[in-house]
């Protein structure tokens, strides 16, 4: 098998058989294949697309290129989610705890990753203490005992993707449909988990710009899933401002910790329990959407919800109590208010914009190497469609000098369109695929 | 710049500017450039395509990679000939000396090639003693007083071409018409006629397998070459049977004599009159095709024609006697005759196995390294459309053993289609485009 041969069979619009995929993926790992001829390759994928077979063959290769966890140890059934990214999302921090409070398992294994923020690992270790190595076995005995534990990943899940992303994300083949859902599919296949949950982000903020191209991706994530013999259901959410209010790691949690006491309610909460209900009923713990998201509101108001979270810190060694006192969590020297300029209708919160604004402060990660401050950011006082008045805050800066927090304000309200008529409130869930 | 985004934007079906082309060919060849990001841009542009203007930018941008060749010492009006390459393709040899004879100038510097035979060059040494190594001032010196020279590349032509050729043989990117214009039309661009005048083959045996094909490449090229600034004309020719009789080095000297003295008519002189007639028709030494084939007709009635090779042959040092008696190129031991196992028409000569046949009795070059056998090859007694009795011979094998003659035989005679039924001639002029 000659991989010039393969690539020519795409071009011309034939379907890659399953030894042909596996044979590409393989030797491709094993340095058998050279880039030039895998960026080729993924140029024609992007041009000619691929069919159902094909892409659950290219998800399955690229699954079985490194480690599959096995979660047989862990009783009952265990869900996980995705989301392609979006800023502000601490969606995480609020689903796992809830959904475990209904008696789904949660058995995460994350990488630290790349961003405005750090990743839920990094958001969790905002608890003093809070350890993501606690090992393999007492990771599947929290899991059996309490519902839920997330560690980082100590398994070599799916290097053909590393290989894979790191060359698509140069040579411009990375907005394909059949790549970007072997990719996610092939991480979370090899993560163990029996529902499987996707937050495809819709918008200017996110990877999708419309929702034509979310609904596609949405509609492949959730075939290749099922296809893969996985309970399978993705929302399509908006991402034309950041999710909740919050953007920075501490900060974050204490906003998850609010909407799991019940104090904020709004986009992000609205996004949990449709998230939370597919989980459910996918899992056959719920008859339909309105029976899942009950069980889900009970879960907060009874304090469940937030009990597991402290919980689930307790048993990883963190400071559990800073759960119900937020003020043991970390907090920046600074705070600014950033009053407006002008009075009127915010329109617009440029999600790019913001997500850098935290990162400049230092809450995010530009290289694996990067240390994040876990205490800076911003927090949002005004959504889309809010009225705002001349000198009223916009939001408030959290950050290690007076000096960064003026020059992000002056960010911050570049972000911020503001118009002189009403504009109406976004529709955060836009669409539910299963 | 960044070539991920250029790749992005002929992706996204945009037209790359100027700078653009430059700038990726320029850091391409310096290094700067992976081959994973030029692969995937040229599969982006095989579906997207490029307008004149950036085919015209990429051909110049990778004539200037290189040497160019200044060919302003010579006097009067240079023509040039490339073909796209075919089984018993021994044009040149005929052409060159022919349209010398009628006053226009050849200047032609080649590489060796690779291939079922040699290239030009390595026929033109079945002369013994030709040399193709006589430097640049004697080069220029033989056009100005006898109207041609053919000799070894001096300089670096266009080194991106090069670079970019090997890649794209191996990422499936050739068969983009664009980028086979640039390639063609920038080694063209840089061997500095002023006439170009190009055989497109079509077929079977050709790299572009119909017509259709053909048209859009010979218009790509003329178009390119017109833009600039050379007079350009294309032949579309057929294909489907290797052109005239003989395949092998000596063997096509001795075809190209033939044709040169008047005794071999058909299709490889009516190809010749037909590419002759556009180079004369474009440098203006005739009004129209007719007129020009009278010329070239009358070049070889006179002798004249025959004397050119003569004077080329003699200028470079070789055995300018052989031009007059054949005996003294060289000869294979063994000769072997091919009679035909059935009797009916023959309807098929597969051109690409026929040129096979030839590489394996040593007429042909697989490494840059390897020695060519100027004797052997084979000699075609019928062509498509001929009458064949069974007894009678398909061709004669001129090999080195009788052996490898006997295993050539029977592969001339898989090559060989016949049936019970008469099949039309093909027409070897498909079309001419100016």
């Amino acid at each position: 098998m000659r991989m010039t041969d393969l690539i020519a069979k795409k071009r011309d619009g034939g379907e890659l058989s399953t030894e042909e995929i596996r044979f590409a993926v393989e030797e491709y790992v094993r340095g058998k294949i050279a880039d030039y001829q895998m960026s080729a390759m993924c140029m024609a994928i992007l041009f000619r697309g691929m069919t159902d077979r094909e892409t659950l063959d290219l998800t399955m290769a690229m699954m079985h290129s490194g480690d599959v966890i096995d979660l047989s140890a862990i009783k009952g059934i265990k869900a996980d989610k995705h989301s392609t990214g979006g800023v502000g999302d601490k969606t995480s921090l609020i689903l796992c705890p809830m959904v475990a409070a209904c008696g789904l398992r949660i058995a995460k294994m994350s990488g630290r990753g790349l961003g405005h923020t750090g990743g839920t690992l990094d958001k969790l270790e905002s608890f003093s203490g809070y350890n993501i190595s606690i090992g393999e076995k007492r990771f599947i005995d929290n899991v059996n005992n309490i519902g839920l534990s997330l560690i980082g990943q100590t398994a070599d899940i799916v290097p053909a993707d590393k290989k894979l992303y790191a060359l698509r994300d140069v040579t411009a083949t990375v907005p394909s449909i059949p790549l970007i859902v072997s990719s996610i599919m092939s991480k979370k296949l090899a993560s163990g988990a029996d529902v499987i949950v996707l937050d495809v982000k819709c918008g200017d903020g996110a990877f999708m710009k419309t929702e034509k191209q979310a609904q596609e991706l949405a509609r492949g994530l959730t075939r290749i899933g099922r296809l893969a013999g996985k309970k399978c259901a993705a929302v399509i959410t908006d991402m034309e401002q950041p999710l909740g209010h919050a953007v920075g790691n501490a900060l974050e949690v204490k906003e998850a910790i609010s909407v799991l006491r019940g104090e904020t309610k709004g986009d992000l909460l609205e996004l949990c329990l449709t998230l939370g209900g597919c989980m459910l009923t996918e899992a056959g713990f719920a008859a339909n959407m309105e029976a899942a998201r009950k069980m889900l509101q009970e879960a907060i108001d009874s304090g469940a919800a937030l009990d597991k979270l402290a919980q689930l810190v307790g048993a990883q060694d963190g400071d559990a109590q800073a759960v119900y006192d937020t003020s043991r969590l970390p907090l920046a020297p600074v705070q600014l208010e950033v009053p407006s300029e002008v009075s009127g209708y915010l329109s617009h919160i440029e999600c790019e914009k913001v997500g850098l604004i935290s990162m400049h402060l230092g809450g995010g990660r530009a290289t694996k190497e990067d240390k994040i401050d876990l205490s800076v950011g911003l927090v949002l006082n005004k959504k889309v469609g809010d009225h705002v008045e001349i000198g009223e805050s916009l939001g408030t800066i959290h950050a290690q000098t007076m000096e960064s927090a003026q020059q992000a304000a002056q960010l911050l309200r570049d972000c911020c369109r503001i118009l002189d008529w009403p504009v109406e409130r976004p529709k955060l869930i836009k669409a539910i695929i299963r």
